[in-house]
């Protein structure tokens, strides 16, 4: 009774797994290895500027923990402020993968909230496209920017739910919303994840998957909050596939009257 | 890696699944057949007043379609606006079940909204304890009610999340979180959840358990969706297991000091 | 062009003012008059067990501070936890007051929560109302409860926001239009309101008024708070006569269907 | 006790009100006048490309319903998609009011949701300020871009609430928190207020002010609502230098444990 067929992809690329795991901040490499195994991800993000991945020699590498050959990995540009960073940071990151063009791009405007730079994350975006990246766009949740990021190439479109690291959960469902209604590519909540309801949220609003790091390497069961986390995607998906019964709201209440819909006309 | 030991327990009886389903609504008795199969659910709540269960010689029964050989059934008195006929309508259950003495009690107050009655509530609850019936029972958020009905000898408390039928998921956790810090017995959110993720919230609140019926019956595909729950419920018990990561939240916000914690002390 | 029809009534009794105010936790008595002379409140709530209205000859009394001929007095059973004992309290109130027979009743069933219990409260509601009372009636937000306070004679039923002084504003909105929907005497909000928006939403919601103490006296300006929430509650209640526009969602999200309405048929 | 030093600056222009209006959608220019003049508003904000100051020559004008002279206009771009469009329209308004320099900008992404063009509208925010304009602009709730008008020299920033025309109120008030914490020039949340208390809210987070128009002028009353939200915005801006009292909550609830702040430190 499994939906064998439920696949989605990036590109040309295929995956079964719409959880999205991130490797850093778990207090060891076996934790990292355990925890990511256990949440049954396919795509793996690695932040080039931070984990080893055969830059610093004679150290650990992430690569002899979570093999390439098993798992998709997604280089990303965390840490980065400009185009400029970010894009040097992904070559390095191909390079270090022997080629491997996907990657996912990240510009933050601040350190102090990491909330992302949108202009230059779309300079950056063009840039990389051309270079023949398959490039996944970390994002805001402005649905005129996720339109961007799509139209110059973008494969998969990553707005924040809230803010990295804050576990907040989706702070905004109505723009994830507007910016679902218009993509043709897959959207993908990425950062603000806290807990499981918020995976199963992020897909019932129809989103094609969900990335996160902190909320599973910063749980106090890394182990058991990444199974929490591989049941709660499913769940969301799965109801979002079987249509969940209308809501009866308790009243007509008349301090809240609801006429039309905005996106189904021109105001 | 599964939690064979998480299980938990009403009097007596021990259960593993943690997602209790009504009966009623369904298209047919083998939808509702597949789709409780397919919910992983051990107990099924079953309206004395509205579903044959040797009632109607001659009409089918429920107890071909969900034998209580592989069922805990779980008689309810929904319909009922007294005590009086809550109690009435509780014992013909029992009957019907050759002496089976697990019941809900569940007493309304108000046809229009099928809110419950907690004063007659408690008054059938003392009645059904008296007279040797394992009570778990319906009720409203009201920590106070929660507390009467555990010292009068109930079973599990089962605090609505939203209006029977409404599917708005839980309005108002905080009440819930009231009730969760005080009760020795098990709480289950009883009514109002609509989707997975409100499972899921249920259970990452630390209840034992969450039962629900409309949301399944009346999603789009029933059985698809009791897989959607299972798959919610349990992601929600691990991650109230696991412990999930601090929120850390925007900003200190200057229109929202927070301080202290009214439970924590009396005031 | 002021609203000068606009009052309401408990009982007999008119009123302009929607803001009703509590009268401890100030910094001194001159605090007190200060704020609830900005605050414009015609009614104004006395605890008779921490409050001196003359039962401590030789103390100050808030009555020399807030003069009966001024304001009208709703004496309240405050820290009372048994329908004995607040109506004992009550009646004490009442005799203090030279046989003024407004109060509010108060039961409260947890002192760590303060959460009303609402099965003594209907008990000395009745017992009050029998002795003669002009009974306001703090409560939790159970419909079906407000309903039987007012069927026993109740003259306005004061359903918390949240917890007394919480300052979280009004959790369950749904449950406070499920009790404005059938009330036919004032529904006024009681407990919980933390700042002004609080209290505009309120009366936007349909209140006859709303009732506060702590929002009030421990902000870090009470006198400054005080005129704060008589502006909102003028706003709210004016919004509510004007008829605010209706909300148009973004979009028609296929994860939240929206279909009938619970309260307007019998399900 | 008035306020009476409570003002307010774009640039050099002093300002007591905090409510701003808009000039569209009502019923007739002498509604429009009747509503402004009841709101209290000092600043109206007028569609060059939808309302005529002057442009046809023959027709109604604002100008003689809504004297220059009594209040400051704020020419906004309504309607505009490109920075081409947007600049060209604001220079129109500028000499339509005898070079009156200050306006609004606004640059939108897409006619079925109206929200913003972020990037646009910051090639229009250089053009206009080199031009000699005073700029308020019209954003998103993007913390970053906020920073980067305030950096090109705009005299205010302006994020919505929600969609314009929504009435949904403030959707993400962490990111308002977010741009409030960094801005050195007013705030003012534009668009998406539909009723009292999201006036009130706005305020409540330090907001300088709020603009509005559909939830006045498509108020059933839209005199009534224009008092309703003069009264809201001075509530929300009392109870804010008011300071709040904390909010207490009901429980440590285990599900949800907060610990730090992102913005107090760099992560």
């Amino acid at each position: 009774m499994q939906n064998t067929q439920d696949t989605w992809k990036v590109g040309s690329r295929e995956f079964t797994s719409r959880l999205l795991v991130g490797t850093g901040k778990y207090a060891s490499l076996d934790e990292t290895r355990e925890a990511i195994t256990e949440s049954g991800a396919e795509i793996v993000t690695v932040a080039i500027r931070r984990t080893n991945i055969g830059q610093n020699a004679g150290e650990a590498s992430l690569l002899d923990y979570i093999p390439p050959s098993q798992f998709t990995y997604l280089p990303n540009s965390a840490g980065c402020y400009t185009a400029k960073d970010a894009v040097r940071t992904l070559r390095l990151g191909r390079e270090l993968l022997d080629g491997h063009n996907l990657c996912k791009l990240e510009v933050l405007g601040d350190p102090t909230n990491l909330y992302p730079d949108m202009e230059e994350t779309l300079i950056a975006a063009k840039e990389l496209v051309a270079d023949g990246f398959d490039v996944m766009v970390y994002c805001s949740d402005d649905p005129i920017y996720a339109r961007k990021l799509e139209d110059v190439g973008c494969l998969a479109i990553m707005p924040l739910a809230s803010l990295i690291g804050s576990g907040m959960g989706i702070l905004n469902p109505w723009n994830i919303n507007l910016i679902l209604e218009k993509a043709q590519v897959p959207v993908i909540v990425d950062a603000g994840v806290g807990t499981a309801s918020d995976a199963a949220i992020a897909m019932e609003l129809g989103c094609a998957g969900v990335l996160m790091n902190t909320a599973i390497a910063k749980a106090k069961n890394p182990v058991q909050m990444a199974r929490a986390m591989r049941l709660a995607t499913q769940a969301g998906r799965e109801a979002f596939l079987a249509g969940r019964m209308p809501k009866k709201f308790y009243t007509a209440s008349p301090s809240s009257p609801v006429e039309g819909v905005i996106s189904s006309s021109t105001k």
